[in-house]
């Protein structure tokens, strides 16, 4: 009988639940559920007729329990298999997604009395609300200069995790009493499976100043306000586990819902990105994994500890036990795609209907007819801000070269390479801290559809790119944590590099670079840096002084 | 009996007949005849089947006659007046366009030994074959800081009339030597009309770097090469009649080929963007007019002559007797609005055409609803090159301050402000030098049709902007010349002012500055001057380098 675990990968805008063989890492079954909520940004499903604050990103968490309780047996059924060829299951969560709970686990949007109130819902990682929290926090910690902010590039994000719980301490007193716990919502699932609350280490480093030497920064906090110093000895508490262990087994209310054996592994949950990397196949140092998508995340393995400016973090044993890993970003590849493809003219739609094919195939095909420079144009890729390594929301998107004759797949090819010599900054500052780079695998929505942006990226960076064959890289990576959960004696793996190696997905394509382009695209970036360099650092206050004016 | 003059405008791709009462200056009849040949970019009319170099623009002179064999007497027809009332014609021409005669005045390319030959066609304005000849011709004028040259704005433009010249004397020297003479096409229209050679001192000024005080450089053409020396005296000769003169008076056979009366006097022609000042009715010190269609000219009439870098000419007695008139341009202005308009997405399109308006009209009403500054873009408008102030045909357009939010009407908005501040730039560019503007007219096809874009220059340059009513000032003032040829003595005007007072077109509308929008647009200004002056001036290898790559 073979076995199979389920990995569950939650996203944005919807949850997917994968059974997947764990000696081959084929996909057996799946299910997808969506939001029934989505992202909800104007107002709360309570209707109660408050428009939200701009750049509020809230959750029904109601919505994650669904992807369990309906996504589970759906994916079962589709895989045609018995549940009790089941042996572990595993999350991944995009992050940080903060959920604030009651003493018995309840999130405080289910209690009337807070329904109407965003603080109680879930704050989704794109959830912008504590900008000012944020800067203050940034601006104590600099002046400071808190050891811990060398594990974050020197800066935060108001994407993380502990600006979001000072945020509910600023803006809404009462829901932060009345909140128990606030948790990662990846590490709310695991409990709400378990009946245990068990934090990841992974999230806690990425993304709320824990360190596993020195733990949460109470000082820090303490210096934030004196009240928020209990946080951590309150509303922070909980077991940490680490990725590869187990956080707990199934509770058996949860095994009769779902339909699955009695006290099956839980995997301690995982960052969806950092999943990402597991499902790849990446387990040794010097491989780097870019997971593209809306965004690219480029996440690194190494066995050194160096203290990079301008990435997101770097945490020991928060992918592969014993490795750093280390996150850097940038904040809109496949959206800056999307936002162009929906600017293009009529003429354009026209023809890929004709075609029978997407404005973004009839696009990649005219552009695949350039020569690298051939359009006379270059482009900076910020137009949602820049994360590495200028770690700058206010930053913004530009363009130069454009003449009477630019046409619209010169501007999308322009696009293309202005992502692909944001990703060689990325990648330069990791080499240039010393982080030996000898792989590099792609995944996510983007590689597996864009043959000529692969092509690109291999030119600029000058390297091989190694695509990935599945869409389900997050979710496989989870399936792999909860085959190291069930242990070698359940069946499973007792190492994450051991259920790496067998679950891992194929690889699609290899993409070498070709040397007369690599000549040109090195011409290219050298302006890119410079506009990069001027606009970014020298003169930023122009695109804030745009911004804000 | 009523008097009437007709004033003929040859534009780029028509030509436009009037018939003006020159008691008011009101439009009695009109013809417009578009070119059969328009411009020839391609290949020949012969259809030999040889490709024209890129950058060619060329044009058949048999689609002038027609202009005025056909439509002198539609326009009269359209007026509906006895041809007796006629007392005299003026013609403008765009420029400089250069014509290639025998020695009876009969284009070369007329000769079946040359019609498959393209420089043996009229060289359009808009031709750029002659870029090489004209790097050679400014390398040599700068390192003998030749004294023309200051009249200039220390520069030379291909688009000229020497620079065409020279283009055949190093590219086809048997045409060159088989042309008896080398005509602007105003001053060859003259020639057909009253079979007297006599060139207009307007476009001999602007476009020749001949003066009245020194002539033509015979010195540094015979530098640039000895055999070139002798054009001054073989194919440049010919009467140089002055702006304002008679040039002579019609031929009895055209007189009978048109029906017009015997001897009817025909004005010395000018150039169409100067002319069109003429129409508008400005005549004094101090007046600024903006012609304003594909490209903008800011034409400038002062007492001083004072020299200044970056514009593109001065020339005493070009429009008005007595004054200076200085002519400066930005190149792509309408041009610039019509690419965009051409980007925009299927749903505009078709919400423009559910409102039963053009997309312009769209883009311009939901640009409207945008304060200055609000959309957060700024960009530079050099999609075709910088004529002045940095007289720069590398260079190219750019915007800056995108996001994922940005929409059309944003950009486009952001595409007018840029034109603006353009316009500005040059203005500042004036008034610096020391030449004071007290009044600024606006005309052309864009200011009537743009309220929009009009407030906003009334608003980026702080000052009235006046628009004329007229879409047809250049014509208009084709006809106050042919008032002014007749003279009092044929019931016309002794003095181009005088006629400009009488025939000038009414004004439709002055806008005024906002005050709210000057002091946004001050904060703007200041980054698009930044902007110029870094892309144009301290890294404009950068767009050169984009564009050569």
């Amino acid at each position: 009988m073979e076995k199979y675990t389920i990995g569950i990968d939650f996203g944005t805008e919807s949850g997917r639940v994968l059974i997947v063989n764990i000696d081959d890492g084929s996909i057996k079954g799946q299910c997808v559920i969506p939001y029934a909520h989505g992202v909800i940004t104007e107002m709360l499903p309570t209707n109660d007729g408050t428009r939200l604050p701009r750049d509020y990103a809230l959750q029904h968490p109601g919505d994650y329990l669904e992807v369990i309780m309906k996504g589970i047996p759906h994916a079962i059924k589709d895989a045609n298999i018995s549940s009790s060829q089941i042996i572990g299951i595993g999350i991944d969560f995009t992050s940080s997604t903060m959920v604030a709970v009651d003493e018995k686990g309840k999130p405080l949007c289910f209690h009337k009395e807070f329904q109407n109130n965003p603080h109680a819902w879930v704050k989704l990682w794109k959830h912008h609300g504590p900008k000012k929290e944020t800067e203050e926090m940034f601006k104590l910690a600099s002046s400071h200069k808190e050891s811990w902010l060398k594990n974050y590039g020197y800066n935060i994000s108001t994407e993380w995790f502990t600006p979001k719980c000072y945020e509910v301490f600023c803006k809404d007193r009462e829901v932060y009493e009345k909140a128990s716990l606030f948790l990662e919502a990846g590490d709310w699932i695991v409990s709400q499976l378990t009946g245990k609350v068990v934090r990841s280490n992974c999230s806690l480093g990425f993304k709320a100043f824990w360190n596993e030497n020195s733990g949460f920064p109470v000082q820090f906090f303490e210096k934030l306000h004196p009240e928020f110093k209990n946080i951590v000895s309150s509303k922070l508490k909980g077991k940490i586990g680490y990725i590869g262990e187990k956080a707990g087994v199934l509770t058996d209310e949860m095994s009769s819902l779902l339909g699955l054996p009695k006290n099956l592994p839980v995997a301690v949950a995982i960052i969806d990105a950092h999943s990402a990397v597991l499902g790849v196949g990446s387990s040794k140092p010097h491989q780097l994994t870019m997971v593209m998508g809306t965004s690219t995340c480029h996440i690194m393995l190494s066995k050194k500890e160096i203290h990079i400016p301008g990435i997101s973090g770097v945490v020991k044993n928060s992918i592969i036990p014993r490795l750093y890993a280390y996150e850097a970003g940038q904040s809109a590849v496949g959206d800056l795609f999307g936002w162009f493809a929906k600017q293009v003219p009529e003429s354009l739609m026209k023809e890929a209907k004709e075609q029978g094919i997407s404005v973004f195939d009839l696009l990649e095909k005219k552009a695949s007819h350039l020569e690298p420079g051939q359009s006379g144009l270059i482009a900076l890729d910020w137009h949602n801000g820049n994360r590495s390594i200028l770690s700058d929301a206010d930053l913004s998107g530009m363009i130069v070269g454009l003449t009477l004759a630019s046409k619209p797949e010169d501007i999308y090819r322009a696009y293309m390479e202005a992502t692909a010599f944001g990703a060689k900054i990325i990648i330069s500052n990791y080499e240039q801290a010393g982080l030996k780079i000898n792989e590099i695998f792609a995944c996510g929505g983007l590689p597996q559809k864009n043959d000529l942006l692969m092509q690109i990226y291999a030119d600029v960076l000058n390297k091989e790119i190694i695509v990935s064959a599945s869409d389900y890289t997050p979710a496989v990576g989870a399936a792999i944590l909860g085959s190291v959960a069930a242990g070698k004696e359940n069946g499973g793996y007792d190492s994450v590099e051991e259920a790496v190696e067998k679950m891992k997905q194929p690889i699609l394509k290899t993409y070498k670079p070709i040397l007369s382009h690599v000549e040109k695209y090195k011409k290219l970036f050298q302006i890119y840096q410079q506009l990069h360099n001027y606009f970014g650092i020298t003169k930023k206050s122009w695109m804030k002084d745009l911004k804000s004016l």
